[in-house]
């Protein structure tokens, strides 16, 4: 389903809008008050097939920066997640949950740390930048906290570590998963983390300067066409069947860590302080009332979700997909859903009724779908 | 310009969708993480007069409440703000900038008293909830913090006083500009307030309880036939001529609320203490280097402004455009900019670069456009 977008300043164009354009975009998404191009003339089934194979060049520029600089910024960084923080090493990647006092999820970043007293939280759809002023300001912090001129861009795909290597050197490939190094660009030293939104690999480059946008792009698009380069975005089938969330969608401040997975992320051993941790221990003591689960289902292709579609078993509601579309590898529907307890095993039978009024005939799955 | 938009849960729907659908929607912003509708099968033109003549229904749900209660709650609202809250009433709309301590605007809400514990602040694009939420856990305040199920319904234009009261009873009449009272709804008891984002005059209603949101719709509607109703939302020709900004068009976390003309809700004579009151202080000592002004300028229509657009004198930049359209009334193209202090006077002569590179010859204006 695609409705029209309005554009104004408000919803601002990133470093590389203009050859998203020039490529054929044909829909974005908003993302933290950015475009997040969703759709270049290719269906999204030829897109999945596309970065199964090959190499895409993806705007991710609303992927942004929140940066906490000085003396407090780990204190901040740790008083704002579950996840220990305290081995991390500069050029380590953390993904990890942001929460609240009542453990409610405010976002799922991944922490860069730039350096003992520096990090940025790459951010999913929230205000974390204002979160962490206020914590900052409230409680009387020696930090620096603002949104520094970074766009990130993500190369992804099987053959993305070819391209990379073939522009940037060799060196690159010594760069591990959720690991981060340093490449030249034009006299300038850029940010690559071996990391991004799929499970096909690659790396996204997190370009400081916007300026160099244009030209960042179109030095990999060059390179690329070897690869048979195509541009692209997060693929909703990819992303659903390796079982990605999104925040927003999958949950949202209702949620806790715990239900979607992550409490490996969560250090409950008393051995750190954070906001959230009296309400995220009590709902580890008397165990999560429902988690995250994949959900197979029958029938035509399904519609685009835009609404929490019911999943029953018999006349109770026992969860709600909040992402969904056809797998064409799978050749069923596959959607994401958190599920009541009695009903999380995989195989339990379900319905869902999805927002074309057609009620699909269904099973639960864990993640990833395989 | 209009691209389109790529629906999922995130994006997320009001209690008037349906509604909206049913009237024909043809384009939508994202405010809030959330649906703002921008157009209905007829022109920008057409519908601005029929705003200015009859009465429109505006789906304004995006202005989310950020409620604030509890025994702390005023303390905090205050903290956040220069202008003084303390004379407020029950029953009192208050219009105010949301500072951060570089004197930075975060958002610029309307405050509803709703008790001497209780507030909301209806928000412009940005997550004032997470900046409250920091700040009372920072500071250990005693608040409870959330976002109350609230949906926005405002109905605007000269006809709106005739139809509430049709529905609603006369004694809505005697409610002031700015000030809140009570209507009855299906047996409940919704606030209304004289308020809305157009200079037409007219009402919000702040609904609580989304699933009531049809039924006001309709009740709404069907009332409506007899003052020629037309389905609507903020009209960028009349917000323009009158002077009426937008958070993240006009203005952002770089300027400062005396360059947008909130001089009169600051408090600078040190009665009350706020985030910001230093460096605000120090920018009203040595004078607002830009200030918000009105530009109209020649040519054909202009496009859409979706980036800055600069405003030249000579080989100088004195301003960009943020916000421009053409005005049928005036009969040329109108626009918004900061101006710097130099060129600030009305009927300065300058030059227009518009997004379809086009130069265009214009002057400076003063606000709202008459």
């Amino acid at each position: 389903m695609t409705d029209g977008l309005n554009m104004s300043r408000r919803l601002r164009r990133t470093a590389y809008t203009q050859n998203v354009e020039a490529a054929g975009v044909t829909g974005y998404s908003i993302v933290n008050h950015m475009l997040l191009p969703k759709g270049f003339q290719k269906s999204v089934e030829e897109d999945y097939w596309h970065l199964r194979e090959h190499v895409q060049i993806w705007d991710v520029s609303c992927q942004r920066q929140v940066e906490i600089a000085g003396p407090d910024a780990e204190k901040l960084v740790q008083l704002m997640t579950p996840r220990n923080i305290s081995k991390a090493d500069v050029g380590d990647c953390y993904y990890l949950p942001i929460i609240d006092e009542n453990a409610g999820i405010i976002n799922d970043p991944v922490l860069l740390k730039l350096g003992k007293e520096r990090f940025w939280l790459s951010i999913a759809d929230s205000d974390v930048l204002l979160y962490a002023k206020g914590l900052a300001l409230g409680a009387n912090m020696n930090v620096n906290v603002f949104e520094p001129d970074v766009c990130p861009l993500a190369i992804q795909g099987p053959k993305a570590e070819n391209l990379i290597s073939k522009i940037f050197g060799n060196q690159i490939k010594n760069i591990d998963f959720f690991k981060f190094g340093w490449i030249e660009f034009q006299g300038t030293q850029q940010l690559i983390a071996r990391s991004g939104y799929s499970r096909q690999g690659g790396f996204e480059i997190y370009l400081q300067n916007s300026n160099l946008g244009s030209d960042l792009w179109e030095t990999i698009w060059e390179a690329g066409i070897e690869f048979e380069i195509s541009p692209g975005c997060p693929n909703l089938i990819e992303r659903i069947e390796g079982g990605l969330l999104s925040y927003g969608n999958e949950f949202t401040r209702e949620n806790n860590p715990l239900e979607i997975g992550l409490a490996k992320f969560c250090s409950l051993d008393g051995s750190i302080d954070f906001i959230g941790r009296a309400a995220l221990e009590k709902i580890a003591t008397s165990g999560v009332k429902k988690k995250i689960r994949g959900v197979t289902f029958d029938g035509d292709k399904c519609p685009t979700c835009s609404m929490p579609w019911p999943v029953m078993v018999g006349d109770e509601k026992i969860g709600q997909i909040t992402s969904a579309i056809w797998s064409p590898r799978l050749k069923k529907n596959v959607g994401l859903s958190l599920i009541d307890r009695h009903y999380w095993l995989p195989k339990q039978s379900v319905e869902v009724h999805s927002q074309d009024n057609k009620i699909r005939l269904g099973e639960i799955s864990s993640l990833p779908f395989i």
